[in-house]
């Protein structure tokens, strides 16, 4: 049993979460988020806004767009097409498999671009049986991941639910441009559900069907590369492994946001930018710097519009999951999207003096015609589809009717002011999975202590602030913990619980990550005191009530418990 | 043009909806929520999740499941069959109308209830023919309103787009129980994306093809009608439109719910206490209560498993707008799942004391069957089936083999302890559309005044809370307009703009509901004053930029403008 299923375990006992439809046999890459999960993922996606978006407010917005998507949506961007992984069905049992993955589990061989026909060829070479009746293989297959649907009650009207949010925000684009700052950078930022019809999805959260992503798509004039909001993060440092590095067989090395963008080891400053966020983040979701990288895909490895392209890389517990994606797009999508849609997708960056331009321009001398419509038509026609350097090469030269062309044209010189030009922004990408989030701050905060679980999870992401008990199944004691339950309920997060033994109610708040208990004992009504235990220590102190708000204030604003407990004793 | 389309005009200008994949021309019943949309929905949310979860924390759950959900589930849930429009297709142009609008436009009736058989007979009786080019009509068919898809690579997976979330909740509800408070009541709470496949969607966010629902599936001991909770909200009034009332043509009257409860208008207190929460909810997000009231649904109105329903219905700018649904779903919802999983899904009652109760069981005297293995049979096949009861009243009557039934059998009376039953909990099922909740507080927002619109939105659901100007385009102005935006950008949502002139910026943070703007000129570098305006009013103040925080935190926690600008002036 791999170690990280101690998590799925107790993420099913505790409510974090489970197998949807589980009372109908479940489906294979579906959750549900449980009561605990939920608050938990609520927090993620909270600090998510936090460092992506409110930090940013002055150029990041966020935008909701339909999972229901067109089909010409994605076939614009390239899904329809390209979204697919090879199967193979076995020609005997009909089971169906991931071609790919079940070459490299049986070979060991990575395959990672083989096309369908040399998938299809490298089993029949090496006679690779179906492993669960021992078939034949028929060909392999390309397979198309978008779950599709119909739109309206026409048939025909093919819709997807979409596979990332990103498709909404490059088809809004427009709009959101021109209805917020207007001028660029400007990030878009989504959290939305997306489905991914996976052929055979994982175990737990890693590989699901269903998930939420939260992802920004940041445009930016690719000539511009002064990026002001950089200083924040100049200093940030966090493990790289960059291509050639990678080529080489190296092992990500630690290095500071200034020197990837003065070294330029970043296409554009944003890129850092971005994963310098990235990285905070993740920490801040409990995640030590030691526990992942950024990861450079090699050319042939990424999408082939994309120039450069990074995967955070989280490894904990044995497991090895990519958290986030880092793409730097180009102007892939919004020329794409102008084709297909013909809109006009550019925006117009402008000068900052007007330049002055001289232009050619063709010059008709109408009253030359006069009476003589046949040499109009000859001369147009002459002249249409040519540039006006090009007929004023004529001019001398060309004859009609006897008469040369200048005779009925002229080409002048004006001058012109240029306020600017119009240019497709170009995109930076960083995109989340908030269940994956969610999984690998569950795998990060996971300790055992004397065969208990502790789940160690940091402060802001804790489902509950503080858990308040009454030591004992007696009514004064119950009344006690529910006025100071009461009293706390306000301004933090509570659990109240008096059911089974304290010991069993410990062990369940330290299991979802509460990080401090309060418990009513006869003490209480002696001295007004009630003890306030620890998660992560299990240690005790002994407060007044009335000291009780003060101290969680404390608490909740970065003091330690040693600290404040030391304080509480004297 | 109806008056509310000014709002759809307005919110497609200032960033807060509009059609999404407009460059594609759109999909019908498809809405993107703009950068501002956003802002203001995301606190609707967190509004109503304030009310209905977090202030019952004690009770009420929240969880996050999938969209996807597998044919067996629907199903069980009716809407595989049942979740249908009639529609009626053009023979001649094949144009799809949804067939009861259609007669309802064209005759002026109501049909509510007729079947598609009905429909057909009247249409063809009527002589309707197509309005789009004349045509006949073929026959009225249900049209199935849910999204199909196939989950997974083998064909025949069906799955569907979840019509509403409370699916997820009854198919998760034991693992909720179980890992939550093991008792009732407990609510499940969620907020989640929904799809229906309208037929004709309306335009704006009222009949949409997808949208965003916030409902709580509250599970309840339908014999416990004691309800502490329910004296926060006893003093609550609202209008209600009871059956009865409904019935003689009457007009809505404000009722307490304290007389709901006591008068038993509602089947169950738990109905007039989540009603209750919906009436101060949807005011808190600036619907007067005279703009809405609740109307009971008649018998042949509800769906048959509910006892009782009330539509909440909103009335402004024009609009009638069924904003909330509050259903007593009795125990129809869980014992169909129990009964196509075949899973348990009752919850065990504990009585309070033990019962002790008398059965009788059925004592086979095996040694009298010794060597003789056919009377056995006979005996066994006399009594199998029957109740101890009925086998009692045979023991003295009925012979095998010329002996009596009590030979081979005795029936005796044994005392049990019962400490509890099984039941199926009841369901009250609260239930939001957010898209609507955005769309009918804008409608209650909208202002005109003097050719200008102002978006009076209650101050905990702007966009933003203040917006920082410089008067004029000079650095120095720019520079410690920044300075304000940076001081006060820590503690509120602080809008920056120093495009164009005063008056449209001035204008544009009207249109978009900020409450105050700030304005940097001249004087600030005289004195170290601001302008403070206030957007319903228009009233200014100056105010020293060292009391700008103390102003705002004033203003934000419930003091008026007027009042605050009193004391600026001294």
């Amino acid at each position: 049993m791999p170690e990280s299923d101690k998590v799925i375990e107790l993420a099913k006992r505790r409510g974090i979460f489970w197998p949807s439809y589980e009372i109908y046999g479940g489906v294979a890459g579906l959750y549900d988020v449980g009561p605990v999960g939920t608050k938990i993922k609520n927090k993620i996606v909270a600090l998510w806004r936090k460092i992506f978006v409110e930090q940013n407010s002055e150029f990041v917005v966020e935008i909701e767009t339909p999972l229901i998507t067109p089909s010409k949506v994605l076939e614009a961007s390239g899904h329809v097409e390209n979204f697919t992984d090879p199967i193979v069905e076995c020609t005997k049992c009909h089971k169906i498999y991931r071609a790919d993955h079940l070459v490299e589990d049986m070979l060991k061989v990575n395959v990672e671009g083989l096309r369908p026909s040399e998938l299809t060829a490298l089993i029949s070479e090496k006679g690779l049986k179906c492993p669960a009746c021992g078939g034949d293989f028929g060909e392999v297959r390309s397979f198309n991941l978008l779950f599709a649907t119909n739109i309206g009650p026409y048939t025909g009207s093919t819709g997807y639910l979409r596979p990332e949010t990103a498709q909404g925000m490059f088809t809004a684009f427009k709009r959101v441009y021109e209805t917020s700052r207007q001028k660029l950078p400007l990030g878009i930022a989504q959290v939305g559900r997306v489905g991914r019809n996976e052929i055979s999805p994982r175990q737990g959260l890693v590989r699901m069907r269903e998930f939420t992503i939260m992802e920004v798509e940041f445009f930016i004039d690719p000539e511009d590369k002064e990026v002001p909001w950089l200083t924040r993060y100049l200093e940030d440092s966090f493990p790289v492994l960059f291509k050639e590095a990678k080529e080489r067989g190296e092992n990500p090395s630690v290095v500071k946001v200034k020197e990837m963008v003065e070294e330029r080891l970043v296409v554009n400053p944003w890129m850092a930018f971005w994963m310098a966020s990235a990285s905070r983040f993740v920490q801040s979701i409990g995640i030590n710097r030691d526990n992942f990288y950024f990861e450079e895909k090699l050319p042939h490895e990424r999408a082939h519009y994309s120039s450069q392209t990074f995967d955070q890389i989280v490894q904990v517990m044995g497991e090895k999951v990519e958290i986030s994606g880092h793409a730097y797009r180009g102007d892939y999508d919004l020329s794409r999207h102008s084709r297909y849609s013909n809109e006009d997708l550019t925006v117009f960056k402008k000068y900052d003096k007007p330049r002055t331009i001289k232009r050619k321009t063709i010059v008709i001398k109408r009253d030359r015609f006069k009476d003589n419509p046949d040499v109009q038509k000859e001369v147009m026609s002459i002249i249409a589809n040519k540039s006006p350097e090009a007929i004023e090469k004529m001019l001398g030269t060309t004859e009609i009717g006897g008469k040369k062309l200048s005779e009925y044209i002229e080409v002048m010189e004006r001058e012109e002011k240029e306020h600017g030009i119009k240019i497709y922004p170009h995109v930076v990408e960083p995109s989340f999975g908030v269940e994956r989030c969610l999984y690998l701050s569950l795998l990060s905060a996971y300790r055992e202590k004397k065969d208990r679980v502790v789940l160690a999870l940091p402060k802001e992401l804790a489902p509950y602030q503080v858990a308040v008990f009454p030591l004992l199944d007696k009514e004064e004691m119950r009344n006690k913990a529910l006025e100071i339950y009461n009293l706390l309920k306000g301004s933090f997060e509570v659990l109240f619980d008096d059911s089974g033994s304290i010991g069993k109610r410990y062990a369940r708040v330290d299991e979802i990550g509460v990080p401090y208990a309060i418990t009513v004992d006869p003490q209480t009504f002696d001295d007004g005191t009630v003890t306030v235990r620890d998660r992560d220590t299990w240690n005790q102190v002994r407060v007044k009530i009335d000291d009780l708000m003060v101290m969680m204030n404390k608490l909740f604003s970065g003091q330690d418990f040693t600290m404040i407990s030391g304080e509480a004793k004297k």
